[in-house]
């Protein structure tokens, strides 16, 4: 049985948005050349541990931290709320939850103030600020603007050994599910939940966790990705494109996964829909639906289940990452003992159902 | 040892361009749905037993013939020539090689005139023909531009087991090679050659043969061709997505590998480059490269490698099919006796090197 | 001096975004046929004097009514609101304003529930609703998918003689400034008010008014926008292309407008940006900036300025349209007695400053 | 009546294509900051006073060279003929018209080996060469791509007072007509006219001449062009967008006009279609259909009429302009004495052939 997390007795904090993932990196100058050189991200400043990044659109001080670190990590997912008061609320609500949290009135990084960090619930460095630098907005600087711009942090995902504890957890915090993938038995694979009007700020995928399953973002159109992927051949770093393009079915956004240095995942991300309606609807997506993660039927690498990033606790230690005992997606969807169809068919068996199998070894 | 074809003593026909492929498919209805009703091809004229099809801005009076039949097979590669005498031409050219031929005054299909057939010496079936009805070029009707159009035939690609062999009969036919792969014992395993000025009319790939493994048609933009994606998977018809979206390395095209009802493979192709100079650079690709076929290093699928159409000759029966005795590139590339790189490093091993495996099984 | 419309004492409905525009049209067919043939919307519903049309990616019933009626004009400019007591927020709000309201709790029109229509002090038909029918969202439907597809309704836009009047008008009703157009001597020329996480929910233009300036949908990239006009060409109705495409200055997105039989402005329109944030900053735009309208500076259609659809009172009558008093945008800005720059420069005179008058006559 | 230049007894050069264009500029730092910083033209050398530069996917030496001079005009449009041989014949040819010839083995510029350059029967400068350094042909280096990169020298574009003589001169040298621009009387406005496998190395248009109209920079995709149009918003240079961008109604490419530091004049060009059938069809757009030069009805400003470079002879002066005595394009279809129609309608009037005034003053 999930031991749910506790509903407060106190109001959830207003969050805003996903605002920023600080990073540790074993290599900043690699980092740079990945995040700046390659990918584009704008440097608002940096110092000799530290770089801090924004999307071309951006116009707080940042989207990405990048630490160097003895060990590649995630520092904290970073949201922000509606107003100063909404950190006192943060504060108090994990308090009421019994989280660690810490406060720090000048901010934990650079052009943020006032923020509360928390360990939250399910092992994962949580904070919340409203305090920002404004910083200039790139929107019209089309003379910076590169074949495969990066124009907006759109989500976090997160890995979770026991979605529905964690859904339930994030519902109470204010998020609202888009997109979920589920089994006839009832089992949750994954769910999709936004604050802001896009199909997520951040999802849950189940695996082994806490980990930090990727950092997302935004480009105007298709071509950008594509334009990624190309530089990066050209790079001769084709490795380090771990999945896709493709078409996502979940959200119906354009997508590629990449690598950093570091083997932190960074999604790449265009046109999901409009979420903002109260009664916005629900797609549930049957794990099975070979078209639920890649909508053309092309593969989830291995990888892409498997691997995700550390994440710190408030010390800056690792947590102990704890084993998804539910079923999992991969198990269930490939190989010998999983199935997928590309259609709920009449006939029986795989030429009726179709499947693509689509890779070798 | 390889037996070249020897080259004839009478001049070539002077080629223009690959024109149009006739193609027998089992079931006339299902391929109509495919062609016209997915891909959006324009329909010429049909009757019950045929279907003639064009892309928006041919002015020629088809460049697909759908015949039914009894076997999923090929009946004519057909390429237009310079003038009406290129056909006597080609007719001397190919008697002269000991090939049988077959002219007709009327054509062999509707909307042709004057042509020749032949069985020619890898076993294809080629057509030869300069008259030809003229139609409604489409290219300004936007009124029935579909968000997938496809707008130009762009090449054939076909299987022979010695591709060397191959490559040297085409060039004697006036063709120029633009691209290939080889590797370092000096086995070929694919080129590809043009007489228009784009990278290729036709293509020969090393395998058993002869087999035609794809026709192509180009898109405007590399969107057009994401929306046929977008489209397959509406229709629930995903696992005929054989192979892509991605980037090719040789020819540098955008591409997609689609497969019809029949299992011809089609290919959607998008922004290769000129190549009408005389000295035209040749690119040739080592093998091992893994960003060869795509440039992002995403998997060949195996059945690419294996799957192709067989071809008829002039009676209308398949071909027999030879197997290829050199290397095969799937086995030097793939698995467990093949290898691939992302780049040539000077560090050893598979980190230093790269290599992105891709794929589940 | 302005007369600015009262602050009610009751809370203002909390407005989630706007929803639909019922349009009068004298030719119903004709109307049809540009807004399903040429644009693509998708008819959820129609009778002989109604047809409800939505956009790709919209769940609620409709965000299109065209109604056949004697005279072309704006019936309703409708907004949803976040719950059902909203609506009755919503019609205290304006009963306490003085305004004449009319609630219908079977709605004014099909697929929509309880509703209240107003006459707003600005003189303009508002409605507010929650309930309506939930149809199919067409997101994922790609076989649906036109190549110059509508995926969302975006903004309306009025036109108003006293925009800073209008402006607190819509401040105090909740929506918040993106962007406006100003001059050094404090004239306000036009405003960008949003709910919704966009740029705009609607805006205001100064001119003659109360009336509708235009309706906005929007297409996922800019190819699409281009497509629609392709299409009109093809359809050889390009005089119905009033003005672009090109790149807005204010709000940054890639737009165009065109006119519908009856000379109602749509406008096509994709990629503005993100505005969520409670701090987001306001962009002012100096009306003698040429690039304010458009970003590469392409001129302004005089009718683009003057020309404006009637919007009807509460019994289907039109409204009286009001002179705007203020400085008309195009008299500062074009021709002998207005002046732009392209640059605020050091230097004097044209050249430094530059200036496009683009235009033949 | 037209004196037409004779046909040489001689056989006309083999052209395969137009190749580069040598210009003369007042100013060669703004000239470069433009080029390449702006355009991002590949910079193959460059000293003191010179620069050659390159497209992304050229690999001859250069496609435009800019030469610091003390007057703005052209000095060389030059064609790559089909081998060396090819050089004595154009030097042949055109001494046979009686034209002024140099011949230099070392060639005139930087890169090029032996070429001949002759002031031809229309008081062009034009130059033939086939030796040409090899340089590295950019075409997958992705890393180096701009949002907006040109990849291919399309055409040149000429005026010239007599498109009749022009285009029979042209004949005579292989050029092949595509499309041209008439009227009822027989006059002849324009004419397009290509070597390789597009719709044009150069077009005739009906003016002051000879003078130099454009040249042309071929992109990938629509984007590109935009994004140049967004980057020289950004840098408030909008003033030297000079039209478009738009879609051609004659060739079917997206078009836009630029202006260099010197008032020379660049178009960006994409997608026109192929042509190298023999008897590819040409199309005749009659001078009052509003579609011919842009397809979406937009009006041509009347600098694009009136305004060209100067060229120079083979001393280095200007050529002496000749004035058009035929109709003049712009005053048949503009203003108070020209007339245009968007569609040929059975109604008499504007209202039932439309048209577009589409203009401020």
């Amino acid at each position: 049985m999930t031991n749910f997390v506790p509903t407060p007795t106190v109001p959830a904090p207003d969050i805003v948005r996903c605002a920023y993932m600080e990073i540790v990196v074993t290599d900043l100058a690699k980092s740079r050349e990945f995040y700046v050189g390659v990918l584009g991200l704008h440097v608002t400043e940096e110092d000799e541990n530290t770089i801090y990044l924004r999307s071309l659109e951006e116009f707080i001080h940042h989207n990405l931290v990048l630490r160097q670190g003895p060990i590649a990590a995630v520092a904290a997912f970073a949201y922000r709320v509606k107003s100063p008061a909404e950190v006192d609320a943060a504060e108090a609500y994990y308090k009421e939850l019994g989280c660690r949290t810490e406060r720090r009135k000048e901010g934990f990084t650079k052009g943020i103030g006032d923020s509360v960090r928390v360990e939250d619930p399910l092992g994962f460095p949580y904070e919340f600020f409203y305090e920002t630098e404004h910083v200039e907005r790139l929107t019209q600087r089309y003379d910076l603007y590169s074949a495969g711009e990066l124009v907006r942090l759109d989500h976090f995902n997160q890995v979770t050994p026991d979605v529905p504890r964690g859904r339930a957890y994030l519902e109470d915090l204010g998020f609202r599910v888009s997109e979920d993938i589920k089994d006839s038995d009832g089992v949750t694979y994954a769910a999709w939940m936004h604050r802001k009007q896009t199909v997520h700020d951040t999802a849950l995928t189940g695996g082994n966790g806490p980990r930090m399953h990727h950092v997302a973002f935004a480009t105007h159109e298709k071509h950008n990705i594509i334009q990624i992927c190309d530089k990066m051949g050209a790079l001769r770093i084709s490795d380090r494109i771990e999945r896709g393009p493709g078409r996502h079915g979940v959200s119906n956004a354009f997508y590629l996964y990449i690598l950093d240095p570091d083997g932190h995942r960074i999604e790449i991300y265009t046109q999901d829909y409009y979420t903002g309606d109260p009664d916005n609807p629900t797609v549930t997506w049957d794990v099975h639906d070979n078209q639920r993660r890649d909508w053309w039927g092309n593969p989830v690498v291995p990888s892409w289940y498997t691997e995700a990033s550390l994440v710190l606790d408030l010390d800056g230690n690792p947590q102990p990452v704890i084993e998804r005992t539910d079923a999992s997606e991969m198990a269930v969807t490939v190989g010998a003992d999983g199935f997928s169809y590309t259609r709920k068919s009449e006939g029986e068996g795989a030429e009726a159902q179709g499947f693509k199998l689509g890779a070798q070894v």
